[in-house]
């Protein structure tokens, strides 16, 4: 199946590269003897290059799941209306990634052994921080549904771009980490890019969204923001805890939080139709896609971080366009190729900024 | 006069400052003794802060000069069309320029007396160069009338842009000065956020425009980014030269080609309904905001360089259209506000990228 040997191509990395780190770290507490320090030199290329190769490939993934997740919604609107419910589908998602958690896990118990990192088992005080982002998330949904009373679809979607802003700014206060001065303004830029790159004749309709509008945009950008950060600090909280065990834990609240979501909204339905009524095999695609990227989110998050993964997501929104232009022969816009440059110059300025630490 | 009192003041800073570059010169060809190092460094800070603040008064004069240009142009349009021949306007443009240089360098003399760097008289060796740039003018000015054939004039606003890029590109292969890597990533990021800026529901014809219509932009652009840094060589190769005589010799020149100009464009409307027909208030102010301009790039590229000129004149364009927005009445678009916060960004950038040399 294709779905488990995508898992496994991450997991070998993991394998590969997660016993390095704490070897590292185990030299790093002691302190070298002179003799020591070109092993460790040795010890510390060796472990950025592994580093480097992991945080690429699952931004890779990220980046190529969500421009795929898309390109299937795109799909499943051609073939029709969506007659699933919408909650099942989310509570399938969650299921399905903490089953591939759990599968994942078995493996490595077999090759490893149960160890303090990688047992399932947990403490309250680790476990306690879990929901939160599965709450911020499910408060975030629903203000999803009171917001198109202010703003249309399409002025949603620029609004959107108010989650880079927001997480941006989150990321340097809550994770406390610096980005440079050059960073913050390649972020500035990513988000000025993408929107650019949304623009068409009725974009100017979203500088008539009423405050309440531009209000509830806000603090959905700040929720997403704010989930999203918080589940990086969640996970590298502690850095030699095995990611599926992690995950497995954030993803059990999630399907508590979506079942909640079932009774709330679609008990009838689910009742009288079935909990897979309405499904085909688009959704099935879409249920699946949407787990692969949920994991290579939480994959970005413990190998690098949100700004990583804004990138990546806004790399994947550019290249869906491209893919659907070209799938629905229209031309691209002379906006989309503004917003690509500029995003292209965000991305280099944020490479370039690091360097510069 | 407001005129006279405009260009005194750059004066005036050059009188204070100018000479001061000549005693740092010569200054630098000595090897100092130790002691007198603390010195030289008093008199670098002292330098430093004389050039840093001449530079900033004669870009501040070419941003708004060229902000009221564009308003002028607003204005005279409102006013009707143009009644009278442009050629002969330009060559009164080139004319008064040519006063004020001999007028300032007048005074120049009653102070300084005639030196070897402010006397007009000239070597062959030395005049040679300084037609070419308004010979290029002339060529772009003969291929702008043409180029309508392909694109209209909205479009060609768009296509304008392009001198950004093809005048940074220039002046990094010409003029041999670099730019950091972050500074050209800024150049470029200019580019997009003026063309940004300038987005509306019919800038996507600009596509369209067949081949010949591109060839012709970017040879327009490679002409018009060619005379200026042309003329930015030409200044710079003798620093102490007075910029006045410089002037005088650029503008004596680009007298001589207009006056083809009008023999070839608009002998007969001349010869039959005088030199000055059709000239209105607003014609006289426009030929006075042009020479006053020309000047300003002048002192520009003296004292500071293309680069610098381009920025000027893109945050000019910006100035231009909120203005014009404000007398209009029209809501800004978008757009409009992406593209100022990407020209922002950028300006910030080309400042961060000269810190990090």
């Amino acid at each position: 199946m294709n779905l488990t040997a995508d898992t496994n191509s991450v997991e070998k990395d993991e394998d590969g590269t997660a016993r390095s780190v704490d070897d590292f770290e185990s030299l790093r507490g002691k302190s070298l003897s002179p003799s020591d320090n070109s092993l460790a030199a040795v010890e510390e290329t060796k472990f950025d290059r592994g580093k480097w190769k992991r945080k690429s490939v699952v931004t890779l993934a990220l980046t190529i799941l969500t421009s795929s997740q898309s390109i299937l919604i795109v799909w499943s609107k051609r073939a029709g209306k969506y007659e699933y419910s919408v909650t099942t589908a989310n509570f399938s998602v969650e299921s399905l990634k903490c089953a591939i958690s759990l599968v994942v896990l078995g493996r490595i118990w077999k090759i490893e052994g149960v160890t303090e990192d990688n047992r399932l088992t947990t403490t309250l005080n680790e476990v306690i921080l879990y929901p939160i982002p599965a709450a911020l998330y499910l408060v975030k949904n629903l203000l999803q549904y009171y917001i198109f009373v202010y703003v249309d679809a399409p002025g949603y979607q620029i609004l959107k771009n108010l989650n880079i802003i927001s997480t941006g700014v989150l990321y340097r206060i809550i994770l406390k980490k610096r980005l440079s001065e050059i960073q913050c303004a390649a972020f500035i830029l990513l988000c000025a890019g993408c929107t650019t790159a949304q623009l068409n004749s009725n974009s100017d309709h979203v500088l008539q969204t009423p405050v309440q509008g531009w209000v509830m945009a806000i603090v959905m950008a700040l929720l997403s923001g704010f989930a999203g950060v918080y589940t990086e600090a969640i996970i590298k909280k502690r850095p030699s805890r095995n990611i599926n065990v992690q995950n497995f834990w954030l993803y059990i609240f999630g399907m508590a939080f979506n079942a909640v979501a079932i009774l709330i909204q679609d008990f009838d339905a689910v009742m009288n139709k079935g909990f897979f009524h309405g499904y085909s095999l688009i959704t099935i695609l879409m249920i699946l896609n949407h787990a692969l990227s949920g994991i290579a989110v939480s994959m970005v998050m413990k190998y690098a971080d949100n700004i990583v993964k804004v990138y990546s997501t806004s790399v994947a929104m550019l290249l869906t366009a491209v893919v659907s232009v070209f799938l629905s022969g229209f031309q691209l816009s002379l906006a989309f190729f503004l917003g690509i440059t500029v995003v292209s110059v965000a991305i280099y300025l944020h490479s370039a900024g690091k360097l510069q630490r």
